[in-house]
């Protein structure tokens, strides 16, 4: 019988997180203050981010330590085991070896609470009493969720007005684990009573749920924000995927050729491949770290690499990144988390040094690809999560064709046991590839602000 | 930082179940056919099941050799782990060491893929095409599907068409795996088409789907049925659970006082006990099993020690068990796993002869027992599961009163993210204790027919 996980023990878990910008080629430019256009400040960041978490935006450390509390907490469920997909590869006909993270096992279902638990750890420190956030589907406003509970902390939610209807089972999963949610807009942000002025049914969207968010945060002292992911910090946190895995080869006696992982702000695909980035600079290894989006929102592959706002409302401090433009409204797809105009400013200037690539698939193809994974390994992924599959096994029909026995990894970032509307919509064949014109992707970048 | 996750290697996974039979101080009463009120031969079985799982169901072997194949797939997602609940043991307050097995790690999300592979393997072997079952809530027609996937049989899924409209995420993921999956009553069957010509706006019930999968199954020579509870092959598959636990406690060098496990059909009860009450027959350990039941279908709390049919048709053969009554319509509680109006004939048994404890208790203490744990362990558990997680809380509570530090060991069988609009009710306080007056179940045995 083929052992099929590779399990790292729990006492062999990371005890540091991996800093990138202490290695980059090319070091990160400053995020910008949306007002006066100059570097930001400390300061500028103190009203809605504790102290802690601003130096790590900017440190250059290259091992930061984890706190004794969140490898506490992460054992509950790390380390998360590293698959071989023998199913698959049989199913493919491929001499690739397959390999995937399963971060589906944490209690909310992704990656997300890596960072959640973080962040919540470090306001707690900072004697903070509530975290704000925005979330569209619920992927990450549950994780907060959960992470605040863990700390005592009180969680207030912006869920975008949409999804708080259309996806009941996240808002409840959020409201278990003791958050409060709200149908964003609200009456409660000057924000929010500015579109219900505008619009009394609005359906809201993710740059309203942000500004609301964070408007919140910054107008009570004891409430800060809490992003999921783009920012730097966010990116240090997840470095505990990879190097899990890192340590997973090893015990195997194995390498990655191949480091795959679906885009949206960049956090789960930073997660797996940053560890194995630091090799491939420092060590000179030859992997490849490819970021996959959809050919809907297609932020590395066709975005400008320029500064601009993390938001609608360009409240968010300007950030030099790759994007498609802040007023850019990507396609209703139902990868919901690769929506997102922008782009983390850590694996944007990598993709820009040629250390990271982008690749784009179209829905019909990445659902097909989420069938096949399903049907052969059995776990119903997410329909973000499927864009790595889709990449995974077309390096692996690549490797087929050529015969060469590589070793592709891959991130399972989440399950999809809240996207099964998704999937009847593709076994309905309602699901079809969706191209935005590349035009208005032009047209979006070129309204951009020139800042010098 | 303390160990929360023990982790049996997947090298020492079991390689045989337990057979509880070999053991049992009072051996089983036969099946009876339900013509001749005699004993069931074989013959009588093996039109809907395969002569292996026949042989299995009467078998006094002690131990029976899993197949290769079937621990193949196990390896996908076993061994499960068996975690250390240290966080509800704080805010408990206990003395006490509460563990949990976690079987919601399978794909399907519970501990019915253990018996569902197995059974799909010796149908596979045996010749068969496809396989047909009936469905509740769908946690066992999902098992099912993803099973046949596995072994590419057909799979056949009569789903009451309640839960058919109302649980549309459960059908999708049967779908995901390739089942085909109808809403039970059907015009597919004759048992289907009486029901619909009586009634055509009928929803449906369990007892129906079950007349339409075992027709279905006799009538085509391609296809079996298959059960996923009751049975004692099913139980048989099941105690890979528990002998998993027993490598796991040794590993940490502990054993139980106590094994919980909620309790329907009765499978994953005796999955998680069946090794440990070996231990207490044989050993003579003092270890304590409870099966846990809502008290709105108190079959081994209330219900009478006698033949009874399996369906509502009376197609089924009589078994020998605790039961409300194959009339008996327990209310419709959220954990619908637990509705059932019969019981394992080897848990009835063992309950008859004092080896197992029935312990029933009300939805609401239950919900509040599963908002308990989702906020300390993280994990939001089946509305089935926290049945289990109640009893273990109340033991726990027992042991902080007497300050004795047992160990407790419950199962949890599977996990909540299908059910959160049972825990959204619970929230908005709409969920309350429902009891079943005591003479309607008395009338319901009472009406029960007389086997000599």
């Amino acid at each position: 019988m083929k052992e099929r996980k590779i399990i790292l023990p729990e006492k062999d878990m990371p005890r540091k997180w991996y800093n990138i910008q202490a290695d980059l080629p090319t070091p990160l430019q400053p995020p910008l203050n949306p007002s006066t256009k100059k570097p930001a400040s400390p300061d500028d960041l103190s009203a809605i981010f504790p102290i802690s978490l601003i130096e790590q935006e900017v440190s250059t450390e290259r091992w930061i330590d984890i706190p004794e509390e969140v490898l506490d907490i992460y054992s509950t469920w790390r380390p998360s085991p590293l698959h071989r997909a023998y199913n698959l590869e049989k199913a493919l006909g491929t001499p690739a070896k397959i390999y995937y993270k399963q971060e589906g096992v944490s209690p909310a279902g992704s990656h997300k609470p890596n960072t959640a638990v973080a962040q919540a750890y470090y306001n707690k420190q900072a004697g903070i009493k509530r975290l704000s956030t925005e979330t569209g589907a619920g992927q990450w406003g549950s994780s907060l969720a959960l992470a605040c509970n863990y700390f005592d902390l009180e969680c207030t939610v912006y869920m975008v007005k949409i999804s708080y209807h259309q996806k009941p089972y996240r808002r409840s999963l959020m409201e278990v684990w003791g958050a409060d949610v709200y149908a964003s807009p609200t009456d409660m942000t000057q924000s929010g009573r500015n579109v219900l002025a505008d619009n009394q049914d609005s359906l809201g969207s993710l740059g309203i749920a942000i500004s609301e968010a964070v408007e919140d945060a910054a107008g009570n002292s004891d409430t800060n924000y809490s992003l999921g992911s783009v920012l730097n910090h966010v990116m240090l946190h997840q470095t505990i995927i990879g190097l899990e895995c890192q340590k997973q080869f090893e015990m195997v006696n194995d390498y990655p050729d191949y480091v795959i992982g679906c885009c949206g702000g960049g956090s789960n695909f930073a997660g797996i491949s940053l560890p194995f980035i630091h090799d491939k600079i420092r060590d000179d290894k030859p992997v490849r770290a490819i970021a996959v989006e959809p050919e809907a929102c297609p932020t590395l592959s066709k975005g400008a690499f320029t500064y601009d706002y993390g938001d609608v409302a360009k409240y968010t401090p300007l950030l030099m990144m790759h994007t498609l433009g802040h007023d850019f409204m990507p396609p209703g797809i139902h990868a919901g988390g690769l929506r997102y105009h922008g782009m983390s400013p850590i694996i944007s200037q990598l993709c820009t040094d040629g250390l990271v690539e982008g690749r784009a698939y179209g829905q019909e193809g990445v659902f097909e690809a989420a069938l096949t994974f399903a049907r052969t390994e059995g776990i119903l992924p997410a329909p973000e999560t499927a864009h790595a599959i889709k990449c995974a096994i077309e390096v692996a029909l690549e490797c087929k064709e050529s015969r060469e026995e590589k070793t592709i990894l891959f991130n399972l970032s989440g399950h999809g046991h809240f996207d099964l509307t998704a999937y009847d919509d593709y076994l309905a064949g309602k699901i079809k590839d969706v191209d935005y014109p590349q035009e208005l992707i032009d047209q979006s970048i070129a309204s951009l602000e020139k800042i010098k």
